[in-house]
């Protein structure tokens, strides 16, 4: 990784950071104990993976920034009410995250279960509030294709089936339908829609269609990663609580491939994600961050 | 009220059971007890008022009614994502809902939270999927209205205000800021979508905001009659359980009001929203079905 990378990185987190402070409703305004607890939800780090890859998607389509803004801030905020409702008791009954109590926790379980609701309306309110194309039609697509990728097709179906598999034995096909909707939909929503943030006539059908191959590889490494990690590291490094997938029986990669080979099918997957970035055209230009950003997903060590 | 509104009503509620049938996922896709469970909440039934009060919306812009099933559908998808949280034990704890248990009852809690998130992203999955209004940009602003209503600073935020309100005695105002949200605001945004779906020119700006003054009038006036009904009447014909709020100690404008003073408030609404109706243009002609269902709110025993 190069510091260029490093720098980039930093420079994305903090402006996703800035834009969900400004977008999202002041802790001030009432109801303030729900707006203060969607803020705890939102804001305060996170690795911020998804809007990362919407601004490398839009650095390749030279889309605005301002733009990015936004729909990251979107994405972002699909992302912290999946995490809040995951970690209730009826479902995960975690109560650790990002190193801090989770919602629940620091509050109380109907907080929670209004934060996450509200999270995930205000994630299309973002989509519908501001222009983010041209074309109003393509807006409308995108506000589309969050909500394919974030339902019962796409992210809160993948954790429907998640729930399903805790003590049964999946298959690996199994294991992959669950995860190409429970985290695949979303990182390749977050493509999809940085690739659309694109004053003119924004990428072809080809174009698009590589990016998504490589989203789609970067979406299936990433969990296989996390697999590894959550088998691998000890909470305090992880920032949540280490070890749970086996504890709750769940199936992983690493239970299902062993921890060798499923670390061989991360680089794998990379592999076939930087084809797909070559068919686009060349690893020095334009798709360098999103080369990067598939070194950063298998190598990162958090 | 007169037997041609029963039969328009009838129509319409029977219009939107086969929207949703047809719109929501079918429950043997995957994942089926997902699918099952979000067709389990969102069908069979209910008053469907909202859908109701944009279809005679509609009638007054001269709508498309396929437009309106979608939007309707839309509608419902919000109101019924937003019961099936609010019966979960940490909201209300409620067994009973429309004479059937409760999603997470007849389910699980895991389900039913999976299935209020789904239901809540179907809903503007809908409003994106399907050409609702010839200018892709008042599409953008419908999304836009439903989003409005059904985060925190509409129908999620009044829900957050009600359970900090328990045992609390509040003031008239304060009442009426939260009812404005937990259920005016999904009610306005009903009138709203309906008067958007029109294929030409629309509605003029004076003419829309007389449409929101009845809106407004019609919202509150439900509450009022809600709280009436959650009084007086016996679990079985209500078809959720009674006197829930008293037994809560939640205040309500039975409580704070008095049960006379209660009745001729709703009363008083009604006429208000009849004179914004009169405004519009006559009674007799495009807005029988909005002066029908005042009346209808207003002198329901359900």
């Amino acid at each position: 990784m190069s510091s260029s990378f490093e720098v980039w990185m930093k420079e994305v987190q903090a402006r996703v950071e800035a834009a969900l402070d400004h977008l999202l409703p002041k802790a001030s305004l009432a109801p303030t104990r729900l707006h203060e607890a969607m803020r705890y939800a939102a804001l305060g780090g996170g690795k911020r993976v998804r809007p990362l890859l919407a601004f490398a998607a839009g650095e390749v389509a030279g889309a605005d920034v301002a733009r990015l803004d936004i729909v990251s801030a979107a994405i972002e905020c699909i992302h912290a009410y999946s995490l809040v409702h995951d970690d209730m008791p009826c479902m995960d009954d975690d109560v650790l995250r990002r190193g801090r109590p989770t919602v629940h926790v620091q509050y109380d379980e109907a907080t929670a279960l209004l934060v996450g609701d509200s999270l995930q309306t205000e994630a299309f309110q973002l989509i519908a509030d501001h222009v983010l194309a041209d074309d109003a039609r393509v807006q409308l697509e995108m506000a589309r294709i969050l909500a394919q990728a974030s339902g019962s097709r796409g992210m809160a179906g993948g954790q429907a089936i998640d729930l399903d598999a805790v003590g049964k034995s999946l298959t690996l096909p199994e294991l992959e339908f669950m995860h190409i909707h429970k985290t695949g939909a979303l990182i390749r929503a977050s493509v999809a829609l940085g690739a659309r943030c694109s004053g003119g006539a924004g990428l072809s059908a080809a174009e698009l269609e590589h990016l998504d191959r490589y989203a789609r590889c970067i979406g299936l490494a990433f969990q296989v990663v996390d697999d590894v990690l959550d088998y691998e590291a000890p909470t305090e490094s992880l920032g949540k609580t280490a070890g749970k997938d086996a504890a709750n029986n769940k199936p992983t990669y690493v239970s299902l491939l062993g921890l060798g080979r499923a670390k061989e099918m991360a680089r794998e997957l990379r592999d076939e994600a930087a084809a797909a970035l070559a068919r686009l055209g060349g690893t020095g230009g334009r798709t360098q961050r999103l080369a990067e950003l598939a070194d950063f997903v298998v190598l990162r060590r958090f």
